[in-house]
Formats: structure tokens, sequence, C-alpha cells
């Protein structure tokens, strides 16, 4: 059960304070409490004593930018099983340090800050200048990385000799990284079970790993090998010479047979017979090759775990999901934690830590979120407060491309319409969306420029009054049930530590036209002070009843032993903000899909140009959501007073 | 009913944002939002605009420290009521800047600091140097005061002339405030309806007014009058020359036949004859004259009021409670609003306005912990934060004034026992305290060394269980039942802005002996992680299971459009100053009501020297109390493990 996986995590020994580490050590995301704040090796040495056994992940820079796209979204999906970290090789020839998509350095720092993901960025210092070397560890913590691997790399070109005073060595660079950065960094560095390729003896590249510690590298992270027992030697001949940190095997489930052979000819490796023996007669069966893969690593990794000597396994993923996953159920370490920290995903950008309050507004587009933050100073803890923040940051080109829709413009036009008629066409993508039901051409509508993945589950809740609505043009684009009081582990809203409860005001947020916001605005007396409204055009025309401007807590949770936790707010100032996002996002993401001038692109901009987007938020938490009563009331309204609304429109509502 | 008196302070209008000004527009005591942050003239501003009308209240310093006691809880009882202000005359002769208890300056900053009342310091400026007045105004301004009464005062002796360049009229002093402190303070300036005594008539006597407001006042109080008509007459003369701010009637309701005699004489009015020829016949039967001169005042302040001319009245109180509150009553403005902006009693110092987290300890005694807090520069806002508030204030002999029992030490003994023959003594009082039934010796338990007031309203929901634990020695000095989401307005536990609702986690604490502290702490196991305690004996020997040491929040409510409030929290690290100051009340106040050496005094000192403060939180708010059930185990544990206990008292519980 899910309460198994964490422990139950308190002691009671009267001795003064604290809870086991148990509670906070099984997520890899950062977690409340303890986890959060923790530097990787902290993190390590509480699994270590507490017995609980991690698995971290590598992955290798894209070449392309839609490679970029895809990576990042895996990075999404095998973060959810719970590594305890990844990381992200450094490729010298492909321009690992720069601001491109495609680099180690951005890679990195999209998986920490975008992804909340612990990572480690390798770096390899064979030709480079102490400058540069500099340069990229400077813009890496700049960027909120706080773990190295130190590598030599490969010589370029056969003539390489030892520089006087150069990097020569992973020791100096690990030297230098402490030199020049103290112990801000955690250092990795790398242990060559069976010796590195270039050195003369297996003892004396012991010795060099023995340099590469003392000089202050935390922990070691093993190149592949094929037998359980090559590592375990290894640990026991490195703990003989004094070597007392931690050391991860490097596991590499054998995926087919050339990236096998490849692999084997760049680390210098042989492939024990066992295997050959296996894989020859196989070798043009790449699911056989695979499955056998998975097999053998399955084996390995049972008898590295039972040994005692392995306290996490270091997975060689090659950017690839199937089989690593699939080791790792099979070992019963890929966990997909159903309870969240926090109801939003967090940041692991080192000064985000303390924050745990956002607007619900980008509740869909969390990596906008961030994106439109990153240069805040501070983060809101416990409190948004009231119209404190620094602005947010401008919508650019370069922002656009961490929300790339994962879909080509063919399949967004087959889902939103190659040809729109009129603005019921839009209320039908909407209405689709919403049902999960193909639409008129028989395309299934899975994303919306708001919503790039199909409905959360939780929304599921409100599906049949989303439905009805949107087929009547009241286009929704975020809601969340209210919820009065239920357990922290519920699967669907819960969210936090155990043995909480969770909390929740209904909400509601859509596009409509001006004829329904002046319907609206006059149904809205009926409902003061129970609801809350912000209703705003294009060009920022604001409408609302909140009180002073200040933030509504819309989303909250109380916990044994803590302060209250009010993780997303309704926030008047940040709303105007987030309004340019969403308005943009009718011509970026779906008018710019058609022709200039085009009947259907005249549409969208009509709705871009004339439409409102409304945001409501019913504070009866505990009475049953009045917010469809509302929309029902607004229709009504426009029903029974259709000549009287006619004349009004061009006053109230400019 | 509660709700039409604070209006509904919602305004939808179709403009952009705020509410009507009504919303917080009642309460003289700071609530939240607004009216906690506005200054006085901007609260009087309001107030006029929603035509709300108030009333204020003036006092005199008291000559002796049980005089200043008595004046203080009738500013607790007085501010009940919901004055705009209070304020405080000035008696050059009576040393009003000092430190004495009994100062102007020292009972102004009381009523702003520890009775949360905005305040109005007089202060008489003829005869003084400047640097004297600025170093009053200094320290008005150190201690929280942000108002004064710039008054000339009445010069020393019968040869007093105009100094060159000193102050010689009260616009001197008016303009000395404005060039030496700018806008920090709001100015007050006197009125004379029927003209000053000294000036060479009505008219230039309104001139000198006008110098006043000119020279940068914000509001007039008059002196008393008789007539409605006179005040009227005055306004409208006063609005004639240009004075255009607020102009306060005093009102003066006649209590007695000698004080009106005295006042008339020093004010130099003549009383007119339709009351005169009242009063005299009655002058013997004191309270004859006290209820003409309420029904007088009544009618005089309908007049005003119906006037339209009459934002506020200002009474003349002479420091008695029973004609004033009676004359409120009577026009129906005096109102005991059971709401509360928060659970507990605010401050009203500047650097206090955003202060909304306190731990729960000092609930009984909130002057307490706004003294020992009175050093801090920032507040808990939001969140009472990890262990993050400076230190809080020694507890020294000057601490001790303010926390003073209104009962003499005759009648404490009455109440706590004369002689104690054991443990049992105390038990019994801490049982007759609860049920407010009398002890042995027939004398009802008003108080105890924790708490100087009868049992809370709230507490009595708690009463039958508390008896029965406190007659087996489990001596509880606070606690509140759990709350799952009751409307703020509730009259019993509600709290903050209408249209909310609050919550509680259950709360115990209690002094019991090391016997039982050990059974318990077998017993809390079982309740893991649904209890919290903490645990600790006056050597700060302590036991607890907060997780990270961490505030626990036990009261918060939830507002429409409004962050979480969480104004209590459960601190591990406060507790252990609370803990000093609770185990100090068995000496301070109880023990040494004895004899040195004696019998009683060496069981109250045995009590403090061994029984250990526990306190216990129920974080399952939503399920029924459980920690009268965690008391109950406590006890049978006892009694099946007798033996068990006995043996390891020494070694648990050092």
């Amino acid at each position: 059960t899910v309460q198994d996986v964490r422990g139950d995590g308190n002691r009671v020994d009267g001795n003064c304070g604290g809870e086991s580490s148990k509670e906070s050590s099984r997520c890899s995301t950062p977690v409340l409490d303890a986890d959060r704040s923790d530097r990787l090796r902290d993190k390590m040495l509480r699994r270590m004593e507490s017995g609980d056994r991690w698995f971290s992940l590598e992955f290798f820079p894209p070449r392309t930018a839609s490679g970029a796209v895809n990576l990042i979204s895996r990075f999404d999906r095998m973060g959810s099983g719970g590594p305890l970290f990844i990381d992200i090789t450094w490729h010298p020839a492909g321009d690992p340090g720069s601001d491109k998509e495609t680099s180690s350095m951005m890679i990195a720092s999209t998986a920490v800050n975008y992804c909340g993901l612990e990572t480690i960025l390798h770096l390899t210092c064979c030709n480079q200048t102490k400058e540069k070397i500099t340069g990229y560890l400077a813009k890496a913590k700049h960027l909120g990385l706080k773990n190295i691997m130190a590598l030599r790399g490969d010589p370029v070109g056969a003539d390489w000799e030892e520089e006087e005073g150069g990097f020569n060595y992973a020791t100096d660079l690990v030297k230098h990284i402490r030199s020049e950065f103290d112990d801000y960094f955690d250092i990795c560095v790398a242990g060559y079970p069976t010796g590195h390729p270039e050195a003369e003896s297996y003892e004396e590249d012991l010795r060099h790993l023995k340099e590469k510690v003392d000089a202050g590298a935390d922990f070691i992270i093993t190149q592949l090998f094929f037998r359980a027992e090559t590592f375990l030697k290894f640990v026991r001949d490195c703990r003989k010479i004094g070597i007392m940190c931690p050391i991860l095997p490097g596991i590499f489930p054998i995926q087919g047979y050339q990236s096998l052979r490849q692999l084997v000819k760049l680390s210098k490796l042989e492939v024990p017979e066992e295997i050959t023996r296996v894989i020859e007669p196989i070798k043009d069966n790449d699911a056989a090759i695979r499955n056998y893969g998975i097999e053998q690593a399955v084996e390995m990794c049972r008898l590295l775990l039972e040994s005692g000597e392995v306290p996490g396994l270091h997975f060689y993923t090659l950017n690839r999901e199937v089989a690593t996953i699939e080791v790792l159920r099979q070992l019963g370490m890929w966990i997909e934690d159903p309870r969240r920290p926090l109801p939003w995903a967090m940041s692991a950008h080192p000064k985000r830590k303390v924050e745990d309050v956002r607007p619900i507004f980008w509740a869909s587009r969390p990596k906008s979120y961030i994106y439109r933050t990153q240069d805040w100073d501070d983060f809101p803890n416990g409190r948004w407060g009231n119209s404190s923040s620094p602005a947010f940051g401008e919508l650019n080109d370069y922002y656009l491309f961490y929300l790339k829709s994962k879909s080509s413009k063919d399949a967004l036009l087959k889902m939103w319409g190659e040809e729109l008629t009129s603005e019921d066409s839009v209320f039908e993508v909407f209405t689709c969306y919403i049902t999960a039901q193909p639409n008129h051409s028989g395309h299934k509508v899975m994303c919306l420029p708001w919503n790039d993945e199909p409905l959360a589950p939780e929304t599921n809740l409100l599906k049949d009054e989303l439905e009805k609505v949107n087929r009547r043009g009241v286009l929704t684009i975020n809601s969340q049930p209210n919820i009065n009081g239920k357990p922290s582990s519920d699967p669907l809203v819960g969210w936090g530590p155990a043995g909480g409860y969770v909390f929740q005001k209904a909400y509601l947020e859509f596009f409509t036209s001006s004829e329904n916001v002046n319907a609206l605005l006059k149904v809205l007396k009926k409902y003061e002070p129970r609801v809350n409204y912000h209703i705003v055009n294009v060009q920022g025309h604001n409408l609302t009843n909140a009180p002073e401007m200040q933030p509504n807590a819309v989303t909250w949770g109380i916990f044994p032993g803590r302060e209250i936790v009010q993780p997303t707010v309704v926030d008047p100032v940040s709303f105007m903000y987030w309004k340019d996002e969403a308005f943009a996002l009718w011509i970026e993401q779906w008018a710019k899909l058609y022709e200039d001038e085009s009947p259907s692109r005249m549409i969208i901009k009509y709705i871009h140009d004339n439409y409102f987007l409304v945001n409501l938020v019913d504070n009866d938490f505990p009475l049953e959501n009045c917010l469809w009563q509302v929309i029902d009331d607004m229709f009504e309204f426009l029903t029974s007073n259709f000549e009287i609304i006619a004349a009004e429109t061009n006053t109230v509502v400019p």
C-alpha cells in the first residue's frame, strides 16, 4: 500500500524532538520538510541509514529541438517513478555549455527547474582552460544546478599530452571545483570496476580513484559491468584502500545488439562469454535481445541488492524508457507514488525550495509559471501576500519553446478543426476536449492551447457540468471542485503528508462573450459575498469584487504537527499577467494554424478580441458548489431579458 | 442582528476592485484588512463616508498603582463597546511623561499596546521647553502612540506672560509637532463652542481655532456644552470661516452635583437655567441627578445626531463607566460585538499591525505575551515560521505590574486556601475553578495564577471533562475544543470576517506529576501520529514528538476572498519560554501568599519543583476529541501497572 512505501515515519523514544528519517526519504521530488532542502549527498546518507534503496537515471542531450521537447516529457514520465536523481552527459563536441535548447547545460537546467528533478551535470575537463571550466560551473550554479559529475573526458586527437598546470585528470577538476566553489557543489566521480582502459593497472586505477575522493568527491558512479561479482569485488577493493563514500553501480540493460557492440567498443569492455553465447544466436531479434537484457539486468541487480553493499542503482537509459522501467518494476523499485507533496509540481531550483504558494491560473502550465517567475529573488512561503510579488516575466519567443505542444500542426488541425465556420465550431472543440469524444471529423481532442494534457482525473469529477456549459459557449480552461476535508491520502485530490486533510474552494475559469458577461454581472449580485469573481478582456478592462484586491486561498491542507499549507490562491494581481498569456494562446497556438485572413483565423481572432476571461470562486466550500447555478442563472437571465441585454450591451461593458 | 451592524460590505457596481468601506468600519479595535493599518483620521473619513457614527471616551490618569490596574481593566470593559478611540489627559503637575505606571504616557501606552485601543495622548505646551516637548513626542512615538491632542494648558501661577519663541498657544505646539515629526502624528485640537474663557471674543477664538487647523490639526474635539444648538451654531461658524475638518462634540453626562460644580468652575461655563432648575432641588440625591444626567445627555445627543453635522460623540467619562455606557446604550451606539477579528486581543502598536499568529500558551495572558515580545522588530504574519522569532523578554519585576491579580491577597487566600494540607488541596482549587462551585471553606475560586478571569465560555464546552481530570491531579491551565468548520459568526467560537468558517484542533495543557507523565508517555505511543505532545519540567527537561520541531497550527479560519488565517499555533520553541512563566506563577502568585517554610508554601514549591507541564494536540480535528481518552488511558495504565511504574519512575524521567 501507499502507506507502506514511505514508512510510518514516527518513532517515539522519549528523546527530544525529531522524527525518523524514513518519513521523507522515499520521494525523489522534493517534499515538505527535510528532503526539500537537503543536498544530494545528505539525501543519500539518510536513505542509507534507513535502508531505503534508490535508483537514478542517466540521459544524454538530444540532437534536435523536437528531441528536447520529447526528452523533457520523458523526464516528467520517468520522474514519476521516483528516481533519487538523474544525470545529463557532457559532449565537448556538442557545445554542451551553450544556451541552445539541446545543450547539456540547458537540458540539466530544465530537469531541475521545470521538471523538479535532482540533477547531476557531467563536466569534462580535458583540453579545457580553467577560465572556461569556471565559467561553466558559474553558469550551472546560476541555473540552480547543485551537482557535478567530474570527468576527464576523452582526449581530442591522438597526440594528447599532459599539460603543466592544466586539467589532466578528473582529480584536477575536483580540486578546481572545491577551490573555486568551496562546498557548493556535490561532486560525483567515475569508478571503473575493471580498471580504466588507459590505467597502467587495476591497482593504479584504484589509487587514482582514491585521489579523486580525497580531493573532495562525494560519491562514485561506476562504469557499466556485466557481472555482480565484478562490482562487489571493486567495492571491497575500494574499501580496503580507504575509499569510504557511496559507490553506485552503473547498470546497463542490454537493449539491442548494435548498441551493445558500440558501447563495448567505446568502453573497451569485454562482454562475458555467458552473455555473448545467448546473444549471438538472437542478434537479429530485437525483442528477444531486449527481453534477455531485462532479465539479465534484473538478475544482476538482485544479486547486488542482496549483497547489502549497494545503496542505489544507476541506470544507463540511452534515453529510452521501456527497458529501465521494466527492470525497476521487476525489482519493485518503480513506484509511482500517487501522493503529491503539494498540488502542483515543484521546481528543484535551490532558490525555490521554500516556495509553497502559487496562483491557480497556471495549474495546467506549471513550466510556464516557473519560466515567468524565474527572475524572482524570493518565493512566496505560507502566504501569497498582497500584491507583493515582483512582476512576471514577459511573453517572448524563447518562452514558447518549453511550452511547445507535443502534437504536430497537422494533429492540432485535426483536433481543433481544419476549417472553422463560426464560434460554435470553437464551442465544439472545447466540448469534445471535455467529453473525450471524437469531433465531427472523427478526431479526439486530446489537448487545448491552455491544456497540453487530457483532462485531469480531478476535473473528471466536474465533467458532466463542464460539458453542458462549454456546449453553450462558456469555454472552460481551468476548474476544481470544492473539497471539504478529504484525507490527504485521497488518490484523486489528496496531497501532502499522511494523516492530514485537504480542502478546496470550487473554482471555474472560462472565456465567454461580452453578452454573457453582462448577464453574469447581473446574476452575480445575488451571490454576494459567496462568490468572488474577476472578469477581464484582452485590453485589461477589469471587473472584480475581490475584497481590497486580496488573494483568495482556494486550496489548503491541515497536517499533523504543522502550520497550515495553502498552495493555491486566486490572486487579482497575477490574474492580470495570466490573462496576457491566456489571450495570447488563442493567437499563438490556434489562430496561427490558419492562413492569414482566412475565416478560421478571423473567428479565433474575433474571440480573442471580444471575449472576456472570467474566474469564479465559491467561498462556501462546505456547501454544494453553486457555480453551476450561477452559470444556469446567467443563461436564464439571457433568455428572459433578451431585449434589455441587447440595449445595454454597449453601455455596461465597453 | 450582528450582520446589520457592520453592513454587508459588498457593492457591485461594475467598477474595478474594492468593497464598500462599511465592512470594516464598525469595530474600534483593529480588524483584519483596512481598519487595522489605517490612521485615526482615515478611519474617521471612512466612517463619515459610510454614515456610520462613532463614539470616543476620555479618561484621566489614575493616582495610584492599584487605580491603574483598575483603569486598565475598565479600558478592557469599555473597549468592548466599540469606541473609535480613547484619549488620556495630561496634567503637568503629575509627572505625565514619566515611566511611572500612573503617568499619562504609560496609561496611554498601555491602552494602545495591551488593550488594543486607538488612543490619543493629550499634551500641553505651556511653560515647556521645545526640547522637553520633543522628548515627550519622541517617547510617545517609540511607545506606539500615533495621536496627540495638542493643548496650551493652563499657565502655572498668575503672572504668566507670552514668551518669545516659546510655546504660547496650542498653535505653536501643532506647528512644532509638524515640523519635528512631519506627518507621523494625527493631531487633535480643542474647540470652545462658547469661546475660550480667555479669548477676547467668540470670533477671536474661532480665528485661533482656524490657525490651529491651518497649522496642521486633523480634527477638533470641543469643550463640553449643555445645549445641542450651542454646538451646532459653533460648527456653522467654523465652516463659515473655512474650518472644514471633523468637529466632535464633547459630551458630559452630569454624574453628580459636586462634579458638575467643579467642572463648571474650571471651564468657566454657565449652566443653563433649564438644568439648574431641575438639579438644585435634587442636589443631595445622587441617583436622581445621575438619572437626569443620562436623560439630558441622551436627548442632547439625539438632537446632535439628527442634525447630520455630528459624525461622532466624544464622552468625558470622569473615569466612570455607568453613565456613559447607559447614554450610549440608549442611543443604540454601545454594541458589544461578539465577533472578534482574531481569537485573541490584538495590540494597536503600529509595528504589530501585521501580527496575526501567536502561540496558544499565552491565551489567558495576552498582556504578558505582548510585554514579553515588545522588543521584537517583526511580528509573525501568516505563519509562525520555524523557530525564527527572536527570544522572549525576561520575567522581571516590572513585568508583574501589568499582570497583577485584580484580587487582594486576602481574597486570593480565601480562594486558593488559607492552609494547604497536601497536593489534594491544590487539586481542589483547580477543580473548584472549573466548576465555579465554592471550595470547602465556602469561597468561589474566580481565578488561578494562570487565569485571572473565570472560565471562558468556549472552555465551558469542556467543563465536565475538565472537572474529572483536575480532580485526579491533571491540573489544566489551558484548553480548547476541536471545531470542524463552524461559521465565523458563531457566538462562542467564531472570529474574523462574516461568511467564513473557523476550525480548531483540540488542545489541552496541564501540570501533572512525574508518575503521571511516565504513564502518559507509554500511552501516547498508541496515539501516533494523531496526538502531538510537549512535556517539560521546570529544569527544562523536554520531551516531544513534534515533527522537526515545527509549529502546529491549532486555530485557523477560511474567509471569502482571503488567504487562510491561522492565528494560533503550538510552537515547540516558544513553549520553552512559556514554561518559565507558567512555573514561575506557582511561586510568584501562589507560594508567596504563605509564610516562608510554611507547609502550604512547601506544597506549592514541591509541585513547582516536581511536576511537569504537558501540552497535547489532537490533530484529527474532524473526529471526536481523543485527548480525554488519552488521560483515561493514562490513569488506566497507572492502575494496572502500579509496580512497573514504581520501579521505572527514576529511570524514564530523570
